[in-house]
């Protein structure tokens, strides 16, 4: 097992409805030694490609492309959720469906900060059904740039998301992939990887 | 001029109705090289305070509170802006009316994250009513915590917040308060701090 998945042993809370709750650790209360070291590791993974901007949505995945961003050198750009009033109206935009909230977002990037001579490495704390990521996808596209990778601290291997991404081809790169989890028990299965 | 009111001056935009627009390095697009040394500057600022937590509002506050809790050691733990269903019924509550996005919403955080043996540095990217951070020091306070003192990347020194925040007695340090800004001309003009 890797620092992730040991710490999701050490910490993380099953919920009945397949909820894997790690909120005093990354996505409510983080502890910032866990995130340098996810970035370094993401840094790692993703060695060698062009990054020049490392793209993210609010809220917790913000503290997950902060360390990631720092060891590239490279701006960290996080979509919004919701139009701003700050927001100019020349946007790139996308609808994501949140599996945790269960409503719709339209999510939104000003074109200001993403162009077709970016490579973006797109990072975000859970992979679930994968909406959120396609949304992502979908704006660096729209803005004409390159997805040099995607990195995803927790994946969800049994729901659908990893398998749509990865058959897109792209390299996604998760920390942790749970295979399985099981809320009387607390038991969690993580995915070998290599 | 500090680095952070430089920086607002070369690349801050003045909209019609007092929007000030930093959101090509602070809040939308984030210049990682800035945050860090914005943390380092509330580290000194703050140095000597026993902060046992960093406290910050999502989304963009996330990214300014980040190295402040790397600089101090300690965890970051972000008030969220809506209940979700992956947080506990055990819950401290505020009600905050968002003066940029006109709305009100309920922020939440964890009883688990916050006690009476917390001590706690708040920091935000924005204070102008003072609203989200009269919420955030309400919370600190439900949890019987002490707070130790309040940073801000950009205060609007025009507008209530800060003087009710420093009337209350608490520390406040805002690395720019900006004292008059005229969206005609683009002049943004500073107040002098010690």
């Amino acid at each position: 097992m890797n620092f992730l998945e040991e710490r999701i042993i050490k910490d993380g809370v099953v919920k009945p409805g397949n909820v894997l709750k790690v909120d005093s650790f990354l996505n409510h209360q983080m502890d910032i030694g866990l995130m340098d070291q996810m970035g370094e590791e993401f840094h790692a993974r993703f060695a060698g490609k062009p990054v020049t901007k490392v793209l993210t949505i609010e809220a917790s995945g913000i503290g997950i492309a902060y360390p990631v961003a720092r060891c590239f050198g490279v701006p960290l750009v996080f979509a919004k959720k919701s139009k701003s009033v700050n927001l100019d109206g020349d946007l790139y935009t996308a609808e994501v469906e949140s599996f945790t909230h269960k409503n719709k977002n339209t999510v939104v990037v000003s074109k200001r900060f993403l162009s077709a001579d970016d490579h973006v490495l797109i990072i975000d704390d859970f992979l679930a059904n994968g909406c959120a990521l396609q949304g992502l996808i979908s704006i660096v596209e729209s803005a004409g740039a390159t997805v040099e990778g995607i990195g995803i601290a927790v994946e969800k291997g049994f729901q659908i998301g990893g398998r749509i991404i990865r058959n897109l081809g792209y390299q996604l790169e998760s920390l942790a992939i749970v295979e399985s989890m099981d809320d009387t028990t607390g038991t969690i299965c993580f995915r070998e990887q290599g």
